[in-house]
């Protein structure tokens, strides 16, 4: 194995990459002039400042990716067709303004410019010739038609990351195939093992698969720029949702792979720890996660019956598990003697972890919420704010706002000349 | 606005980033001797290969960040408990020859290295100084009472990007509570709008709220090092389990953030299309998307009653959405006179958007699942493969396997003087 040599002392550390060409010039986000002065400016805008990315995904897995590089600080020009826009621009809910909340939330910080694919591709080409990152999510080979493919335009700019984002991805059977978030859950087995064991399988009631993707994708498109670093090319980068949610699977995917057991509905029960899940207390439920021994005497205590951790069957982990049915039957037996905010603050003094089963208001006013800036503010709307937190970059409660279809198009198209 | 230069025709794409130290040496996995030698060699290895990641993460969350860093090339040195190793050694389910399948997916590609960090926090801090990466996920508060802070490693090694994932997040008043994957579900809302209407809420049969945070810390750490090629130094990445459920939450969230409306469970139905969801046929349920009225013509001729598409209270999504119970019940009783295959195969040739609601074992062995490689052998285990699939690296059907307890560690101790 070869010997690691110390980080160089002669690296000056303020001074940025200066093989990377976009921070040459700082594509956006920069008012400074020397190098210096660029990083200096440009980390005030985020990791990303001085990246510029071409956008031409629509709707949710796409979008979400890209706004969180747009949230980073990465300039975003958003390709959309002049007569529509993108779809989600129309989908509610709606502000009091007649906005699309939609349309805000993934598209916040990013600038729009106008462009008809069919008529006139070559301003996209011209784009991603100066381009960092490229990210599309139409269904495989349209771009290729348009002559927009990876192939042609990493010809062009083979330092471009292109990144494509689809229901099943760029290649396989099903390559192309129509996908929704509610297709790919069922395709996918996630929800043959939601919802209770004597109900229906269900969907979970987050957009698991288009999300999964979307941050797949932001991920992957940042790795493939560190692989630029060090390799010094692009590449095309290629996500799907299907193989996101298939990868979420964990458990019950392993569970198959070791012998090929078909998991089923447990509903909010854990399939080998207990008790750890949803119980039902006088007036809802509340989680209890009770993962060894000495939790499970303190939560017998707390609910006032500390002889249940002497009783044989509940005595360790094991045991509790196989004896889940009972076990559950009788905490239940015992909840229902108060309300989940009454015994919410028995089991937290008995540092029992534990958690009501919030509705979404009383999420979103979580005092954890809003101390993490979980919720904030762009162009005027309230909006959730943005996981990635990093040091020494901003985290603002105040963001700039979804642009207008083609807001910035005047100014785009003299900047490149289109 | 600034003018964008073109990129530089004197970069030589084959040329690795001369500022990065790490891939002046080829931190293991390069064989090659000169700069040119060395591109070729490590990009066999992936986008990552020549980084050097320190991993103090234990089970899930944080294991399953840096396992995508393994698979992508990096060098991921695994720092665990001399005594006992990651809990999730002990996690099942177990592979015939009882190894963890839990252990062996997030920890495939791993090194292993056994520290006591209460007698030993220094060795971590050496690797620290020559590592690009370090994540953990103990509790706020732990590394620094060890010295091994993100304070106390970045003074010592500025370029490097430390990343903690924690259940609530390094800040706030949560900080520090424990969390898991059902506690975050329930506390975030997630649980609150997964279910039947008339059924209690339900955690989602996935771990949602650990994988997310999974993929976000990856995503954050990639990102963070590209922000380290432009302006030069590292950071310290804060992921939070609950944060980034939250995030996932999307359209809930957005409802009760445009006027405080409370959502409430609606099973496998859109909240605003229709009819767009899961289905009873006579063997089970389907999921159908009709997301425009023309696609609702196909659908109602394939059912064999086009004269639906002609009811006014159908005719277009409004009203289909406003008429969902309605609509469900005419759709359930025409699907009771075939089986789920049947039907689907009738809406696969009308161009329907459906899918069947797959069990885990179907979809393990769909066809797109073996086209993507999302099946495939680590160590000699069945697991599931990478989910970032780029050009030019390599994705393959055979990945090394997890290592055992302090497996790397007397090579590791001699490399780096411990």
């Amino acid at each position: 194995m070869t010997a690691v040599h110390p980080a160089d002392p002669a690296d000056d550390p303020t001074d940025p990459d200066p093989a990377d060409p976009a921070t040459a010039a700082g594509t956006g986000a920069s008012t400074g002039t020397g190098a210096g002065d660029l990083a200096a400016d440009a980390s005030e805008a985020g990791p990303l400042a001085g990246l510029l990315v071409i956008d031409l995904t629509r709707v949710l897995a796409g979008p979400f990716a890209t706004m969180i590089m747009a949230d980073l600080g990465a300039r975003v020009i958003k390709v959309e067709h002049p007569a529509t826009g993108d779809d989600s621009r129309r989908y509610g809910p709606f502000a009091a303004d007649g906005r699309s909340m939609y349309f805000a939330r993934v598209n916040r910080g990013k600038q729009s410019l106008a462009v008809d694919l069919k008529k006139n591709p070559e301003q996209v080409a011209a784009l991603a010739e100066r381009a960092d990152v490229l990210v599309e999510n139409f269904r495989p080979g349209v771009m290729d038609r348009l002559g927009l493919g990876p192939a042609q335009l990493r010809a062009r700019n083979p330092r471009l990351v292109y990144a494509s984002v689809s229901g099943y991805g760029a290649t396989g059977p099903r390559s192309g195939e129509p996908a929704y978030d509610a297709v790919i859950q069922a395709r996918s087995g996630l929800m043959s093992v939601t919802g209770e064991p004597d109900g229906p399988p269900v969907k979970a009631g987050a957009s698991v698969s288009d999300l999964s993707a979307g941050v797949y994708t932001f991920g992957a498109v940042m790795a493939a720029l560190v692989g630029r670093g060090i390799h010094g090319r692009g590449t095309h980068v290629d996500i799907s949702m299907f193989d996101a949610t298939v990868s979420f699977l964990e458990g019950n995917a392993l569970a198959w792979l070791a012998d090929r057991t078909v998991p089923h509905r447990i509903g909010s029960h854990h399939p080998n720890i207990a008790p750890f899940g949803a119980f039902a207390a006088a007036d809802g439920q509340i989680v209890v996660c009770v993962g060894n021994d000495a939790l499970f005497a303190a939560f017998a205590a707390a609910l006032g019956a500390p002889e249940l951790a002497g009783r044989p069957e509940f005595a360790e982990n094991g045991a509790r598990s196989a004896n889940r049915v009972v076990l559950t039957a009788v905490i239940e037996e015992l909840l229902a003697a108060d309300t989940c905010a009454g015994w919410l603050a028995r089991l937290e003094a008995a540092k029992v972890p534990c958690a009501p089963v919030n509705d979404i208001g009383q999420a979103m006013t979580d005092p954890q919420t809003e101390a993490r800036r979980m919720r904030i503010t762009a162009g005027g709307l309230e909006l959730p704010g943005q996981v990635v937190k990093m040091d020494g970059y901003p985290d603002p409660l105040r963001r700039p706002g979804a642009p207008g279809l083609d807001e910035h198009g005047d100014v785009i198209r003299a900047e490149f000349g289109l």
